[in-house]
């Protein structure tokens, strides 16, 4: 299984694919995808859009994990963010692949670091997880601790089926 | 000229079609998407979004106007409100439709009935612009409101040109 995790942004938008085997997770690519803040939002969103759809046609995933938004701004910056998840969510429903979503704590659960970790702490466990040979950058990072989420929750459920 | 209108919501979405030559408008089609509150907010999008894929398809609109965001409630509305949008400018961008957003005063404004015009005035005068024999339901008759700002605003950059 293949899971590709996004974290949205209309500035940068980070994701990251993990291959699932077992309790074996194997790193696959990431990237961030950066538009310009002088362009319309949705020029901006159709950037996001493309290269999302071509990550999906190249890499094939068969989910995508998202963290659910923790929005602690204003109206206008959630507005904002929803833009950019709806073009993240059809991107991925026109590429057949499943769509998951995570809350914050829940991924940091899974990932490890607890509830406290601090941004540096979350990257590091992402890059031992994965056995990156650096730290992925911030918003890549993010996506990928998704990623790593959905892979470890899927095992989960499995392991609950098999016990039944 | 062919203009889309189109009133976001998750649970509806209103579009609709009109013709402009010159400044005569007429009304080629109007419609109302709805979904599933039920289903997770992704299908929702994907029924949104390839419903406005086959009306670009099949009536070819020139140009997508949206209503600007007035956004009265809470952050949560605001993002999902937000992803419905995302979903519709990737439809527009993916038909190569270009993108307008005004305000609900500029359509007010241009739609006539001023400032203060309820919602049954505003689907009244929608009706007179468009002669339609009947109002047409609340959410398309935004979306058509919405068409028209856009018909009227390009026929004024028209004359503008035109001045110089």
């Amino acid at each position: 299984m293949r899971v590709l995790g996004v974290d949205p942004g209309t500035l940068a938008t980070g994701w990251g694919v993990i291959s699932v085997a077992g309790r074996a997770l194997t790193h696959v690519e990431h990237g961030v995808i950066r538009t310009q803040a002088s362009d319309p939002l949705w020029v901006r969103l159709q950037v996001i859009h493309r290269a999302l759809v071509e990550v999906i046609e190249r890499l094939r995933p068969d989910a995508l994990a998202l963290e659910q938004c923790f929005v602690s701004k204003n109206i206008q910056s959630a507005l904002k963010l929803g833009h950019t998840r709806g073009a993240v969510m059809i991107a991925a429903s026109a590429g057949q692949v499943a769509i998951a979503e995570y809350t914050a704590s829940q991924v940091k659960a899974t990932v490890g670091g607890g509830g406290r970790a601090s941004k540096q702490q979350m990257q590091e466990m992402v890059r031992v997880h994965l056995r990156l040979g650096q730290l992925a950058p911030e918003d890549a990072s993010d996506a990928l601790a998704a990623a790593i989420c959905h892979a470890q929750a899927a095992a989960f459920q499995r392991a609950l089926a098999g016990a039944r």
